[in-house]
């Protein structure tokens, strides 16, 4: 397999090549990586396995000097390798042919745009639109009246419901439902009477959506996500949330209905948040959260019940002492007890 | 778009037209109404917003008046407002044409209603049976045995493995997967054997289910939901778990093997049952309880493990005094050393 | 239904007939065996039911004796039982016929051993290859270059990726999505670029994946679950996860990325694991437990943050009691006030 100099791969990935040009072709871990693979080094600390490893060339933050090696130099070496990884990507990849295979059933009302590739077995209903470039992969269902935009890339079994809105350059992974009903019913006595969710989901540009995870429809307005945010595995988003811009949802969270989050907010994983909360903007959930009262802006939090990620070790930290605590507290209280024997003597 | 006489609506959501009668086209919240939608108030201490909603109708609980507004009156303005939603859903919706998509693969023994109707892309199996007005959406599997009752709607990709009984008017949400084998085995040695699970899954009438979750078949036995249990998305429930009556299930819940659960529990989102328990009728557990016993009927249940919700909340408001106690206890200490040498001197 | 000897399903359990030989029609517990069935008794704590049950023919462990009854006596009674499900369920279940259903596609430079099974609606992709015996139920996906060994089981829905390495003798069940990408990004200024995940899936033989889980991708290597392990419904294992052999995930536990798990380790229900920490060989983790540091071998552990599990009940335990010391650390503090006025007068 031929390759790419070191020269290129560092004008792709925004760095400068250090030491002399090579032929690198591919791609791999610093301990793992062969010769004529290219490698990153993020944290100076681990400095010390540049001596070791076997790559040809290594990203390297500013501060890093390496004798005789190849190196490319970037201010942020992880981003600089996840460029040189899509550049690698890109080239190896194949591209699916634009079309609409035989095996799927498009309505005659839907229109697809001629360079979308649909995959065999999806089903498209009436009134949808799929953008340029977009690719539907095998096994889809693409509900009434629903909008894909341009340079989106849906895996197989995914399923969009009637009337949501997905932008551009989405990707949406295996199983994702978008567009289920939301969970809401009205008590009728004993019973729970289904309300129909007549809103919709609304994910904007550059959304990227994990394996099985559910999005519900809002109940009356959408369910929205902005732009950029990252949602993971198996999350369950309910009806009427609003989750910001540029955000990170980890894997199994789940925000319950009407929550609105803010932009840039991340969430670690198994997080849940309960309806009807505001969280605000740049807040930060500790893995496994569970969040039962609004957060202010520029907070870290964690625990159950969540709260300030600080005050939380605190007491996390006042619990690991209280079996002591409590047999100091048994000791006082003899010494008490004998204190109050002599005055009384 | 012609609409509704508020005065039919009245009628249809089972209230009272006070002041003049209106069309209404739509529904929406208080704060987003326009004019000619219909709203509802059900929290009387949100009255104040009754005077700058644009909506030309509001359904009110039967203490609140608005001089000069189009009223509905009725004892329970939610569950109205549902039903008016449900009128508006039921006008306007396309209900699908009865019939089996040419793209579909029916075993010639299965037995499908008339009346229903089965799309592009479905599997039944062999001996399996479809209700009447039941929709069963493409990417569905219905397997070997199965059979759903009639007035059922089963969204794409759900997949219902041999020898279910599905009741009627129940819902199924995307990616559903009912009857899938539950998780058993027996050690081995180091290794686990595979016991074959040869039981079903029942799902009573007015059942729902949503998306992504997962219902597993009996070890030899049935997994039981009783009618009109709710269960929402990317819920777990193992073999032979009973779900009583009427209760509901929130989101990424789980209920481990064989655990009894009484009529009308509700569980909040991300709680976790381990096996073998028996929870009564009536319990309410919070979000991301940890249920590791059973608990007795009529009991408010959180945290972890869970107990009662006012012994759970008392021990949280205690752990949160804990850092402040900790430093009391060490003044304490000094305060009882000073007199003790006192005494001593 | 003829059925089969007792004396024949004691050979193949492995165990030894007492009493008279007799007709065995199925299986049941010993509650709900009617005459004609095969019961078993794991716990001899239980053996007060052999008087009572309806089974005509018992499995129980070696000290276990029940006058004038049929008998299989063994070592492991949960295990034989195991096996005689097995065979009955062997007896009875009819074989998919070998062949490709005539509504499935398959890539021309994808091998299909002749005997193996693929379902209506599956689509197989170039160079994919399926061993002998496999099943492939319909409606699923199988990517590019992937291969899936012999003796497999792939129930309806489940998509595998491209490039992925699946065992022999391997069940994946509905819904589960396995390859999908990592949830990978590198920080770009407020925004994440997306690191394409260039690695694959590695299951060996033996394992078995429950309904909708996620195994995603590694982001150059692979991610491994090794020979028998066992992982049930709605689980995650994130990119480059490694989990050793023959171990068990419960239902809706994740493990996020690069986590390294050892051989026999038990996760119960809900567990959560944070990323790059390593877990020992032979550590039982609790239902709902949240590990945030790494675990040495053979280690019990459960509670957030997980510690050894004597450690947690300890610190439970103290907690259940800290409402109560609070009042004795303030009645403590009177009595040292009385003291010291009493010291001062």
């Amino acid at each position: 397999m031929s390759g790419y100099k070191a020269s290129l791969l560092a004008r792709e990935c925004g760095g400068q090549l250090q030491g002399p040009d090579v032929e690198l072709t591919g791609l791999a871990g610093l301990k793992e990586a062969q010769p004529g693979q290219l490698s990153f080094l993020a944290n100076p600390s681990y400095a010390e396995h540049l001596g070791s490893t076997k790559a040809s060339c290594i990203i390297v933050p500013k501060n890093v000097a390496a004798e005789g090696r190849t190196l490319i130099v970037t201010d942020n070496p992880y981003l600089s390798f996840a460029k040189a990884v899509t550049f690698f990507y890109n080239a190896f990849k194949t591209k699916p042919r634009p079309g609409i295979h035989p095996a799927a059933i498009i309505d005659p009302s839907a229109q697809i745009d001629k360079s979308a590739t649909i995959g065999a077995y999806v089903v498209i209903e009436a009134g949808a639109r799929i953008g340029a470039n977009t690719v539907i992969l095998p096994l889809c269902y693409i509900g009434l009246g629903t909008t894909v935009g341009d340079d989106c890339l849906i895996y197989p079994q995914v399923s969009i419901r009637e009337g949501c809105r997905i932008g551009n350059r989405i990707i949406i992974h295996g199983g994702a439902v978008v567009g289920a009903d939301g969970f809401g019913y009205a008590k009728d006595g004993d019973k729970y009477f289904k309300i129909p969710q007549v809103g919709n989901v609304i994910l904007e540009d550059d959304v990227e959506v994990g394996a099985n995870s559910a999005i519900d429809r809002g109940a009356l307005g959408p369910t929205i996500v902005k732009q950029g945010t990252k949602i993971d595995n198996l999350v369950q988003i309910a009806h009427n949330v609003h989750i910001g811009r540029d955000g990170v949802v980890a894997g199994q969270s789940g925000v319950a209905g009407s929550t609105f989050i803010g932009d840039r907010v991340v969430m670690g994983g198994q997080v849940g948040i309960i309806g009807h909360l505001k969280i605000g903007d740049d807040v930060t959930l500790g893995a496994q959260s569970g969040v039962v009262k609004s957060i202010p802006s520029n907070t870290v939090a964690s625990g159950y019940p969540a709260k300030k990620h600080s005050e939380a070790r605190r007491r996390e930290a006042s619990v690991a002492l209280l079996p002591n605590y409590i047999k100091k507290i048994n000791a006082l209280e003899r010494r008490i007890v004998e204190l109050e024997e002599k005055l009384k003597g």
